[in-house]
């Protein structure tokens, strides 16, 4: 059984950039004379999800599902998460859960079931955890993820601006945030590959390259998962500032990109398949390269 | 269009015991002879929880789906969760729905259209909701909750043993969870009812009695909502010890309990639906008494 980190690094140098592609479903953005309308059939959630992966794949590292947006069109669009999970790792894309779970002991032990297990399981290989209730209540996905090969990605440092609410107060004279790096870090070890990444990875904002670099410092093996990129404004210097230097560029996680390319502006109409292609796999292509020339500022 | 602090206070009245019935689905204890097999056919979560909400109508102020125990059981769970908060419902019984969900903007009103939201969503009276990331993703649910007259319940004070390593960090002399009430504070004033209490709720776990009056103090209108109390070790003088005096008892929130009503001892191999039907009732009976009988110490 391989490693999830070991996995997403293959990936990443396989595509020669830390792109992960974040599927979004936007029913007003969806191009619905090609897929179908979301609000009338959640199939056409599957039809764009997969046709976002087929364009992927060979330029993203990773995919990263965003649960909430699937959730929205009800059971059957949750139903249709699951079965996007299944065609991305049918495609050899890692696929990051992005669902933000948290809860204590028997129902961590069911959200890991839930996201990470198989059938009837998202069987994910790797998912968004919140830490608010305490180590206890991550522990549950550090175990399974060790004993299967999986990753849990802990929201550490968001990228929006409500960040700063609780998670930049000060507590002994560190960002909570900085505390809350801490508190996972017994966790680094048991998920660390032969590449020596630990697929326990930090959420890390893009809009933040300062608290990405002390982060840096703090778990130095964790690989970073960071929003933000492109729609939220930060360019790829500022999202890969936690990352670190090799010979074949900044190595140290994946990046995500949602909207800047899954929608690029003007498609929400287009009528053609093969332009909506086109554009796509142009945005993807564009991102890649924008991640893959990055240098440290 | 009520609102949900209105009805849940007159659901307390009505049932003279603030009992919230959390239905929390575990696969080894619910009696299989009688519901059938839920790792077989989802449907047997169905039968089971409509069943407990026969029980705890009359005796039950609101009952508390926990969504990861659903979705534990995949797609199909997570199907059967909405139909049971849709039958909670029909038999007039305010429904949480324990999801501890928390994103920024847009997946923030996935998650709300999902959990709050009418069908295809769950239309749940009540969600609870995770703060780590900030005011600015509590907004949405918040938003809705007043123009539709449904209530939000914060995670801040959790009952884990794990809620010392975040929460009770100190910030500027206080608790992490005292700068969580703060933080959530400007949102009470929009889910009142003519009551006078909030829907805005907040998790306060019962095993942390003196953290619920502190709690009280910070946050005088908001209702509680307490897990911990019965299997997780705390009486109900400290489950209700953030709740205040009145000539029918004390007031101020809803106490949880899942495992203690749900699956007394010895009743996971009951065959005859008789017996389980009446051992239910003694059991919800019991902690109607409880919690009704309760004073401040």
């Amino acid at each position: 059984m391989s490693n999830f980190a070991d996995r997403l690094m293959e990936a990443v140098e396989h595509t020669g950039a830390p792109l992960c592609v974040g599927i979004d479903p936007f029913a007003e953005l969806i191009p619905k004379a090609i897929f179908g309308d979301p609000r009338e059939d959640a199939v056409a959630l599957a039809r764009f999800a997969e046709a976002v992966i087929d364009q992927a794949a060979g330029l993203a590292a990773a995919i990263k599902p965003q649960l909430g947006l699937f959730e929205a069109f009800g059971p059957a669009g949750y139903g249709v998460a699951r079965d996007v999970c299944a065609y991305a790792r049918s495609q050899g894309l890692p696929v990051i859960l992005d669902a933000k779970r948290g809860d204590i002991g028997t129902t961590a032990e069911g959200y890991v079931r839930a996201s990470l297990g198989p059938s009837p399981g998202f069987d994910a290989d790797c998912v968004t955890v919140n830490p608010y209730m305490g180590a206890d209540t991550l522990a549950p996905f550090g175990a399974y993820a060790q004993a299967q090969g999986k990753g849990v990605a802990v929201l550490v440092r968001t990228s929006n601006p409500g960040a700063r609410d609780l998670q930049d107060l000060i507590v002994d004279g560190e960002p909570l945030w900085a505390r809350t790096a801490r508190m996972i870090a017994p966790l680094v070890e048991g998920l660390k590959g032969a590449s020596g990444w630990s697929g326990l990875m930090v959420v890390a904002g893009a809009t933040y390259p300062d608290e990405a670099r002390r982060l840096r410092a703090i778990l130095p093996d964790c690989l970073f998962l960071v929003p933000g990129y492109g729609a939220q404004g930060a360019g790829a210097a500022d999202a890969m500032a936690g990352f670190v230097a090799s010979p074949r560029g900044l190595r140290g996680g994946v990046v995500n990109s949602s909207r800047g390319v899954c929608y690029p502006p003007g498609l929400e109409n287009e009528t053609r398949i093969s332009v909506w292609k086109d554009q796509i796999q142009r945005a993807m292509q564009s991102a890649r390269d924008d991640l893959a020339g990055a240098s440290l500022s």
